[in-house]
């Protein structure tokens, strides 16, 4: 029998809340998901003016950083043209992300979720996922 | 040209907070989802506690509650064997969703969103989705 | 944070070998499947002379059962036309099983994971998965 | 009429044995999957710390190299932009792998298998999944 840790709800909010923040002081409005570390999800927000087109995708970037225990952005070289893992992009149906805004949420060295978002550029929303992170990790 | 009336994501926090409070007061965690009136995600949380298997079956409920602007149990009847509606059930690749626990949020006469609930009995569900309702319409 | 149970694989190769053995005994070659508590797939066997539509079948029970915390007959009756989960088996892309041979895996009062059995009649197939069952706990 | 020649789950079981102990010699956990030669899954495990997101690729590749009788590698650069097969990595709802990991099992000359690694980089991949087709080969 293994012994898993796993983010509950009120971190997933705190999660969201940093997120929210993050997006709000670079003024763009965000889809913001939140998976456990089996990838499945436990919260998500739509701000509005969020993409329609990005509630899928920060849902995937999400459950690829939380599955893959790695930041999208990882697959970002490794996926490009001639590069070994080129074409993984669209495994499990187009599920696997590569593009960056997917982040792991590791607490003492162990992935307990992730956070993906989506609606701005992949840097934004890079810098989104990573505001939550920062806030959540923070409250600790 | 329309105009149309949408929730915002506030709107889906009041109905969110309002399905958890009566999930509570029932003893049940849930899976809640929040749709706008074009069917697509706003808001979601699961409980801790709140079954995987009831993610999908939320936001799907909500789905359909707001797409066909009508609570999911109103299909229970139309869709039994021999009734007009029988077979819409496994439609939309099986997001067509007869059980109850999604209802349309209707203002001034006009969905303007879905509320859909998984976890519980299909009665239970429809009582934590009433609540988030009920909550609210009485902040309007 | 949540602290979870899960199976591990050791788990899961006793319940698939008291799964097998009890295929073995009523003559039936099985698809046998083992989920975690998230209801991802931990090991999979197809006895040989199981059948090709049960691959996906034992793994969507055993999905179902992990995931919804219960087993899949449970559904039976809930699900049948006129009762109130009526339209349920085709929820999730159909990935919801309401047919048995899914039982969730229950530990110390958690369900920690799930087997699901195909290839054999739904009786032939619960026979199967309980034998799973009870050569894990008998383990413990 | 045509006779088919096929891995049964004893060979399959060798694989994974195979493919196992390599996994462990190089220190990364990873999902194993092994299809006959239709592409049809007949085993599969997913080792302790293997990833949620791999248990798909894993299969996916077993299922590419079996059904399309060559390793998955080998699409590698028939399927850049500007070769013939470009665009092929999201053929079959993504399904058809070109990133490594999968390899067919041939037995004189013919195919009766593939084995699908995934959790690593592709290189480790490759690697897993050639230990276990040495250790199978080695063992008729």
């Amino acid at each position: 029998m293994m012994t898993i840790k796993r983010l509950d709800i009120a971190d997933a909010q705190k999660l969201i809340a940093g997120a929210r923040d993050k997006a709000v002081e670079i003024g763009v409005p965000m889809c913001i998901a939140i998976t456990d570390e089996s990838g499945n999800l436990v919260a998500f927000e739509r701000m509005d003016g969020g993409k329609v087109t990005s509630i899928t995708i920060a849902i995937d970037k999400s459950f690829t950083a939380s599955g893959a225990k790695k930041a999208t952005h990882e697959y970002g070289d490794a996926s490009q043209p001639g590069a070994p893992a080129y074409g993984i992009a669209s495994a499990i149906n187009g599920r696997l992300m590569v593009v960056g805004g997917g982040l792991p949420v590791i607490v003492d060295g162990e992935v307990v979720g992730g956070i993906g978002i989506s609606s701005g550029t992949p840097a934004q929303d890079v810098t989104v996922a990573q505001g939550g992170l920062d806030a959540f990790l923070a409250s600790l």
